[in-house]
């Protein structure tokens, strides 16, 4: 049998998940209670199948450094790390599309894909295996396969797939995709037994989806595939990235891959199963996950409750006095709170959708920032002065930069620093600091092996992050108005 | 006529409006819409009144000098201040007889006293001078005066006072005091017209005062005057300071000036008025205070709201996001958030309780703690580090101090600082910074005329409030394990 390849789509905005989850952070990040995220949950069970070496991810490139960091953590198996970088969200089709002429260009066109989303949970890692399996033999059959969940409620959220034809053992063919049905419809899908859930998990062999991509969305292909020609590549560790063109993958279409085949082609067959799958779709399915104590509540932080029922407090640095509540979700973060009834947890997206009407800086980040040489965390502002928390991580390095109107105070709380100041040059010390005047310029390197962490006091008339000239930096983003 | 002296009575904790109302910042402290505290209002409209030259105020000696700061604020007509201060709160009887004995030792048995609770709202000013005018007449017949509300409702969380005789265009004698009566009761006495609430304020002659306490709770008048003979008197601008001994304080009966004396004697008059008033007893009773949109909603702060409606939500440094909400009060502060049902406001007091047995520090304080140099704030604590923002006045000092574990890195954002570091002694100027080696002795001054503001990060193994030795306190402080 070829090479199996699995693939994590690892889009998903996830603003019904709004606070936690947001534009810079977006669902597949999130971490659920064992302190895993979603991503990380992904690509350990994708790792985990037989025979696979190798890992293909298909992301923003804005959420690559994150990317690599959460599969560092997890990657037992020391798989190989695969990364088309995507300019622009241009939804499943192309996505998928750029993968199957990366793995036909590098790993033959007999080569396997499983395409898996990142923002959606597996509990039942057997099962998960199984239904695998055999969507590979049925992908060697020339068949483009899906994965069929069997419904557990009549659900009205998601699309169906109905099942006709068996094939051998293996799956069925599929008779036909159908929309988000209404209630009655939904019921007599659950009744009826031919109807799964389409999980948008798909296993091809990229010969079959070339040919059929080929047949039913030519314009996909085509443009993703002169994208690809114009595209860098960049040889890693075993591994490739290839940061797509711009200009050039701005111009396929944005469509999804069910839309643009799926619906289309004949050749489509559906492995049902049963997978202990959620897609984490609002506040409530994150509550499912969880116990509860008698009264059906649960709190994560520290909460003081009088008459409160079936309430989900999620408040890891507040306390919460609460009063004659019932059936409410309240999710605290650090500069953002939601409230929200249980009952309505699918219109928080209105909540992510009218902070992004406004660009409210809540839509898109948190206080909590990712950079390529680590985080830096908003701590406080107010007048004349701003503090942050900075983690360097060891080895990598701030831009040589300088600042018109900012002195800028920096604490080693642990670690060491290596700090230049104008012409000087030294090394900082746990619990020692120093000072950068306005007008001089610094850069800020962690030269030891653990992570450095240092409070930054900034004071000054004028503290807006575009008061920053940036001489050289190592990530190649000099110049430009960033943080640090 | 004789002098009239209001003797402001600055307890009540006011358990039913935490998180804003705590122990060590209590009900008079807080903030009304306009900006200005309940303490600073009760002060204002008592020191408006003809004819006041001076202003006694009793209070708990632990929110001194924060009493101090909220008279400067608000002292237009530049009143003489006396103070006898409480080493613990022994309710109101004792209170206002030390009040009277001051008042009979100082200013003559023939002053009146006016006595005002600083945790009450009047918004009827001439309302207000003019019912003051009719019990100062009263008290100088030997009455001792109370005021009673008018009715507007059939509450039952207040006491009645039912109206007897009438005394000239005057008042009424007081035929009886009656507790919280139940809903009916309450009803009935609203539909009679001859019970009026009991505001907790009085009007009353020192002498008439004294012979009536010496009627009818001689133990508090006895146990009071021997605390007063012992207690420390200091003589400031035009005024007095009365720092009562703590043992033979703590001697005094804990009981209210209601039942030791105005429920025994047949010498109480009644004023009927109306005056605006409102006692804040309650996040419902804030909420009352305030405008509405038309959805029956009050936001102080940044809100997304979908389908909410008759909410209250004080949340001025965090945004909230809300969703099908109905009739609920949320307060946010920095270190504690509130979410109650408003029909249940009054339960709020239940979770101040809980926090009080716990021993919980958001029982007692605000992240904001007040010294009597200025302010600290506890802005973030992390691992190996804790951030405050001190606020220093002109001319004040913090003590003279060391610590063995940890290192303190000291920014100035506005203002001037004298730092002591050791030996060693220096200005440091806005944007500026130093940092005092664990072990050094130090000490920061505010030698400037405008308020210094710092931020301190302190880093080091272990930052427990309790690593200080302390040498000098100009405010005879030292040696203790309390704060800067």
């Amino acid at each position: 049998m070829s090479v199996l390849i699995p693939c994590i789509i690892a889009g998903g905005a996830g603003t019904r998940l709004w606070p936690v989850s947001r534009e810079a952070m977006p669902k597949p990040f999130m971490r659920l209670p064992d302190g895993e995220s979603l991503l990380q949950k992904t690509f350990a069970r994708a790792s985990a199948l037989a025979g696979v070496e190798r890992v293909l991810t298909v992301t923003n490139r804005d959420v690559f450094f994150r990317t690599q960091d959460e599969y560092r953590q997890v990657n037992a198996f020391n798989v190989a790390l695969d990364y088309i970088l995507e300019p622009c969200g241009r939804n499943t089709a192309p996505a998928i599309a750029a993968a199957a002429l990366h793995c036909a260009r590098h790993y033959g066109e007999d080569s396997v894909l499983l395409i898996l989303p990142a923002d959606h949970l597996i509990q039942d890692l057997p099962a998960f295996e199984q239904a695998v399996a055999q969507a590979a033999q049925l992908a060697h059959q020339d068949w483009l396969c899906t994965f069929g969940l069997r419904p557990s409620r009549a659900e009205t959220g998601f699309g169906y797939i109905e099942q006709g034809q068996a094939l051998e053992q293996l799956g069925h063919k599929v008779a036909r995709f159908v929309e988000k049905p209404d209630a009655q419809t939904a019921q007599a899908y659950l009744d009826g037994g031919r109807h799964l859930w389409n999980a948008g998990m798909f296993c091809l062999r990229v010969d079959t989806l070339l040919r059929e991509l080929q047949a039913h969305a030519p314009e996909v292909l085509e443009s993703v595939a002169q994208c690809m020609q114009v595209s860098s590549v960049k040889q890693g560790d075993r591994a490739l990235q290839v940061e797509l063109d711009p200009d050039s993958f701005a111009q396929a279409p944005d469509i999804s891959i069910d839309y643009a085949l799926m619906e289309q082609s004949t050749q489509v067959a559906v492995v049902p199963c049963e997978l202990g799958w959620s897609d984490i779709g609002s506040w409530e399915a994150v509550r499912e996950l969880r116990e509860t104590d008698p009264q059906g509540n649960h709190c994560n932080g520290e909460t003081v409750l009088h008459d409160v029922s079936n309430c989900y407090i999620d408040a890891p640095r507040r306390l919460v006095g609460a009063v004659g509540l019932d059936n409410l979700i309240v999710i605290d973060t650090p500069d953002a709170l939601l409230i929200a009834d249980a009952a309505r947890s699918q219109e928080v997206k209105v909540i992510a959708q009218q902070l992004k009407r406004q660009g409210h800086e809540a839509y898109r980040l948190h206080r909590t920032v990712t950079r390529p040489w680590g985080t830096y965390t908003v701590l406080e502002e107010g007048p004349r002065f701003k503090i942050k928390r900075i983690m360097v991580r060891p080895g990598e390095s701030l831009s040589l930069q300088m600042h018109h109107h900012r002195s800028e105070h920096w604490i080693v709380v642990s670690g060491i620093a290596c700090v230049t100041n104008g012409e000087e040059e030294f090394l900082l010390d746990t619990n020692e600091s120093t000072f950068i005047k306005p007008g001089r310029t610094h850069r800020l390197t962690n030269p030891g092996v653990i992570d450095l962490v240092m409070i930054e006091v900034q004071s000054g008339e004028y503290l807006g992050e575009d008061d920053i000239v940036r001489f050289t930096d190592i990530y190649g983003r000099a110049p430009a108005a960033a943080v640090s």
